[in-house]
C-alpha cells in the first residue's frame, strides 16, 4: 500500500523546492553545501582549525610561530642590551642579535645551556616570562597534538557501485557493500540509507523529495569482514516501480550514513557516502567476497568488494 | 481527543506552583535558576572552575600562580642564605633576593641556565624539590589546556523569533528555523521542545504546566544547513485554539533543547534556547534561506534564516 | 491485575538464596560486595588505582617514586665514580653521593644547571638514559593527573529519606528527592528504581526479590533544581498493599541508579544510593523546595529538599 | 510457532555459503578474520598501532627512535665541526662524535647542562631546532602514553562452558555467566548471544546460519558479581529440539558481546566471547557462586564462577 511510503523531507540537507543540483554529499564524506552571511570570524573555532588541518600545514604553522616568538623576544633582549646576556660586546648588531636569538630558543625551550645567560635584573624578568610561556606553549602543543591522534580516523570502504539485483521472485532489491579497511575491530554496525530524486508538485514544480530506504538489517553485531547492505524492493519501497531512466532524470542520489563502535578509539566512529544515479548498475549481483583457507579460516578480499557479475535468470 | 494532550510536568524544572517568573533559559542557554542553602565549599567543582573560566582570567590565574610559587620559593632561598646560590655576596637584600627569585623561576620552569645554581646541600634539597614541582605544575597545566581546548564548542544559532505558521487547510503551525555556524559537519541532530504556561488548576490558582510538543520531524541524519523545526497545531496539540493573548496572559515559554553529533569533538553536543511569548510572530512565514548558485551547488544564507514575509492568505 | 508484577531478578546483583543481609549499595554509592577467588594481580589494573587513591596518597607515591629514581640513578653515577660529575674529590663518600643525587634530580627533571656535570662517557650515556627516562615519567605523571582531573565528579544529593505519601484518590506513592548540588547544568536526568525484599518461595524458603519500579516520569529534559521522583502505588505496583511493618519484616532496600548529561564533562555522569526500610516515612509529605524570588527568579533551597511535614487528610 | 524464528544472517560477520571453518571469535575476543586484498599501507593507522601494541615493544621502540634522533644529530653536529661545542680539539674522530651525542642528548631531553655547548651560529641553529623537535616528540610521547593508559581495559569473565540445564517443568535453558574480575564498579550490563550453525539449504548444501538468542534479560541495571546469562529454550528458540549431535554435526558457535558502563573509565566498555559445540556441558547446572558471609555482607566466590554439578531430576 503506497499508504505507507513516508517522505522525510530531511529539512537538514535541502530545501523543498530546489532544482538541479550537485551531488549532495562528496564521495569523501563531506557535505557540498556552503554557507554564506556569517562573518569568517564567526564561524571560525581556532580548536577545529588546528586539529582539522593537515599535519604538514600543522608542522609549519609551529615551526612559524616557534621562530616568531624567539624572534620577539629577541628583539625585547636586544632593547634592554645584548651585552646583558653576557657574551663578549662589541661584535656588532648581528653578532649581538643572533645571540640574543639563540638564548631566547634556549629558554623557550628550557634548555638553557647557560654559557649565554640573563645577567641583569630586566633581562632576567624577561627570561622568566619567557621560560613560564615556552612551557604553556609546548602544553598547548601536547593538547592539540593529542587532539589530533585521539581523533577517531575510520577507513571505511564502500563499493564502488550500488546495484538493482534480482531478490526472490520476480523481485528486486538495491544493495551496495561496507567494509572496514584498517585492521581495527568494530561492533554496532548500523546504516541509514536516503534516498532523494526530484519529482512534480501539485504546480508541477520540480521538488526534490526525500525517503528513508527500510534496510532488510540496518544493524549487525560484529563487523570483521564486508556487509551487503541489502534494501528490498517491495510494494512500499519508494524505488517500487522506478526504472533506470526516472533515476536519471529525477537526479537521484542515494545517501548513506555509517556507524560503528570502534575498539581501537573506544568511541563510535561514521562514514558517509553518496552514490548518484550514474553509480547505479542494474540487472548485476555482487561477486564472493568472503572465502575460507585451506586452514578453515576465514578471510575477506577487499580488492573484490565492488566486483560484480551478470544476473543469471 | 484531548485525552491525548500529556502535560508532562518537568519537575526537573520548575514547581507546580509558581507564579509570573523570569524567563527560565536565558537566551545564552544557560538556566535561570539560582541554588541556594548549599556552602560555596560543597557546590564548588575546582576542575569544572578551571574550565569554565574566560582564557583572561584563566591566563591571569596561571600568571598569579607562577609568581606566587616562584616568592614562596625565593623566601626559602634567601632564608638558606643567598650566598649558597653561588653569586656574590654583600650586594644587599634586594640583590639576594632577585637572584633567589629568579633562580627559582630557572629551576621552576627546569631551564636551569647554571649560572647561579645550589651550591649547599639544602638548598640542593629545596631545588631538587622545586624542579619536581615545577614538572607536575606544569603538567596540571596541560591536562586543563586540554581540558579547556578540548570541550564541545558549539555555536548554534536559532531564529530571532518562533512563528505561528498556516499549514495546510485553515491549520496552523509553530515553526523555528535552527543551523550551525561553525563550519563542522553535524550528523543526527535532534530536537525536544518544551511549551509552558500558567494555567488555573481546581482551585483557581495559577499554576504552571509543561507540555512536549510533538515536532513533525525530532530528528535529522544529516544537519549541513538550516533546519526549519516544526510542529503541527492539530486537535491533540496543547496549542490548539490557543491565541496570542493567552499565551501572553499565560507568560508562555517554549524551551528548546538541540543535541547533534560533532565530527570535529568526536562526540554528541547540545545548545538551549527559549522562545517567551514576546519572542512569538503571528501570521507570517519564514523567507527561503537555501540557494542552488549557478554551478548547481546548494548554499545556505545564515543572515536570512530570520527573515519572514507575510503569508499569503 | 497482579500478573503484570514483573520480578526482575537482578541476577547481576545477588542471588536468589540469599538471606538476611547488609545494604547493598552502601550510603556513598559503591556496591557493599566483595570478590573473592581471584588474585590481586589478576584483580588489579594500575590505571584504575592510581585514577582513583586520593590526591594525598597520589602526590605522595609522586614523592616516592621521584626519590627512589634519584636513589638509583645516584648509585649508579658512583660506582662509575662521583669524580666524573667534575666536583672536587677527596671530600668523603657522602659528599660524593650527595653531590651524585642532586646531579639525578638536575638531570631527571632537565633542570640541568651545569656545575655538576657528566665529564666521562659511562656517566655521559646513564645521564642520557635518565633525561629520557625522566621526561617519560613526566609525560606519564601528565596523562594520570589530567585522567584524574578530568573523570566526571557528581555532587548529586538524595533526600534522607523515601516517603510514603498520599496520592489522589486514597492512593499512594513512593516518593524521594534528587539535586545537582553543583553549580553544573545538566540536561536528560533519568532515574531508576529497584526495590527488593525477601520472600517466601514454595518450599517456604526466604527468597530475595528484585522489582524495577515504573516511574511517573522516568527522565526529564531539564536538570537545574530538585526533582521530586514518583513512583504511584497503583494495582500493578509490586508495593500494592505493603505496610510499614511488611518492608522491615522482608529487609526491604530501594536501589536507585541516577544518570545525566553533564555539560562541564561533556559527557553522562551517573550517581547511585539506596532506601533501606529504617531510612521510609510514612503519611508525610515534602515541603516545598523551589521558589520565586521578589524579581520573578526561581531559586532552589537545597537545605531543604529533605524536609517533610505531616500529610493532612 | 516457527514462524517466529529470525534468522539473522549476520552478514558483517560471515558469507551464506561457507562450510566448514575454525571458530570465529577466538577465545581472547578478537574476530579471526583475515583481511587480504588491501596494501599494508592502506589498512594501517599509526595512532592505532602504536596503541596497541605491547609495553615492552612500545618502550622498546621509543628508546630506539631516542637513540636514532640523537645519531642524526649528532652526525649534524659533527659535519659543522665538534670544536663548536666548545670542548676540546684534536682528541680524535670518536671523542668528537661522542661528545656531538651526549650534547645531542641533552638538547633533545632539554636538560642542557651547559658544559657542552654551541658556539657558532650553525651549530646554534641546530640545536634550536632539536629543541623544538625535542620538546614535539615527548609531546608525542605524552599524548600516545595518555592514550594508552586511559583506553578502557576490561577484564570480564565468562565461564569455561555454556551449559544445557533444566528449566522450569519438562525445559531446558542455555546459560553461561559473566563477572567483572577487576574491582571497577559496572552499571548497566548488557548482553548479545548470536548462535551459529550449517543447515542444509534447499539444494542441499552446508549453509551457516545466525540467529540471535532471546535472552530472559538481555540486560541488568547493577553489576557487582556474577551474572548468569539465561536463555530459555522454548517453541520458538532456534535451540528447540536440537541435541548435542546436531551442534556438534553443525559446527555450533555462539557468539557473546559482552557491554557496560564502567565507572574508572566513564565510558562503555566491551568483551567478546564464544563458546563452540566442545565447550558445552549438557544434563548440569552452575554451582552457586554468591554468598552472604557471617556479618551479611554479601560475597562473590570467583574462583567458582565455572563450577557446575550433575543436575538432579
Amino acid at each position: 500500500m503506497a499508504g505507507n511510503i513516508k517522505e522525510i523531507n530531511d529539512t537538514g540537507l535541502s530545501s523543498r523546492y530546489q532544482t538541479k543540483t550537485q551531488r549532495l554529499i562528496k564521495r569523501d564524506g563531506s557535505f557540498n553545501v556552503r554557507k554564506t552571511g556569517i562573518g569568517k570570524f564567526e564561524s571560525f573555532n581556532l580548536y577545529h582549525f588546528l586539529v582539522n588541518i593537515s599535519w604538514t600545514r600543522f608542522l609549519f604553522l609551529a615551526l612559524v610561530l616557534y621562530v616568531l616568538i624567539n624572534f620577539f623576544f629577541s628583539v625585547l633582549y636586544c632593547l634592554d642590551g645584548p651585552e646583558n646576556l653576557g657574551v663578549e660586546a662589541g661584535k656588532g648588531y648581528i653578532h649581538g642579535f643572533l645571540n640574543a636569538f639563540f638564548f631566547s630558543a634556549q629558554t623557550l625551550t628550557t634548555v638553557g645551556f647557560g654559557r649565554i645567560n640573563p645577567h641583569d635584573n630586566w633581562t632576567n624578568i624577561i627570561a622568566t616570562l619567557e621560560a613560564g610561556i615556552g612551557l604553556m606553549a609546548f602544553a598547548i602543543a601536547t593538547g592539540l597534538l593529542y587532539g589530533r591522534f585521539s581523533r577517531p580516523v575510520t577507513n571505511i570502504k564502500f563499493s564502488s557501485n550500488a546495484i538493482f539485483t534480482d531478490w526472490g521472485e520476480n523481485g528486486k532489491a538495491l544493495q551496495f557493500r561496507v567494509a572496514n579497511s584498517y585492521s581495527t575491530e568494530m561492533i554496532d554496525a548500523e546504516v541509514q540509507v536516503i534516498a532523494s530524486w526530484l519529482e512534480k508538485d501539485n504546480q508541477g514544480t520540480d521538488v526534490r523529495r526525500f525517503y528513508n530506504l527500510n534496510l532488510e538489517y540496518k544493524k549487525i553485531v560484529f563487523f570483521p569482514t564486508v556487509w551487503t547492505v541489502n534494501h528490498i524492493i517491495d510494494e512500499i519501497s519508494p524505488l517500487y516501480g522506478k526504472t533506470d531512466e526516472d533515476l536519471t532524470a529525477g537526479e537521484a542520489e542515494f545517501l548513506i550514513l555509517f556507524k560503528a563502535y570502534d575498539d581501537t578509539f573506544a568511541q563510535t566512529v561514521n562514514a558517509r557516502f553518496s552514490y548518484r544515479h550514474d553509480d547505479l548498475l542494474w540487472g548485476v549481483k555482487f561477486k564472493r567476497a568472503i572465502f575460507i583457507d585451506e586452514k578453515g579460516k576465514s578471510f575477506v578480499a577487499l580488492d573484490k568488494m565492488s566486483d560484480v557479475e551478470k544476473a543469471v535468470t
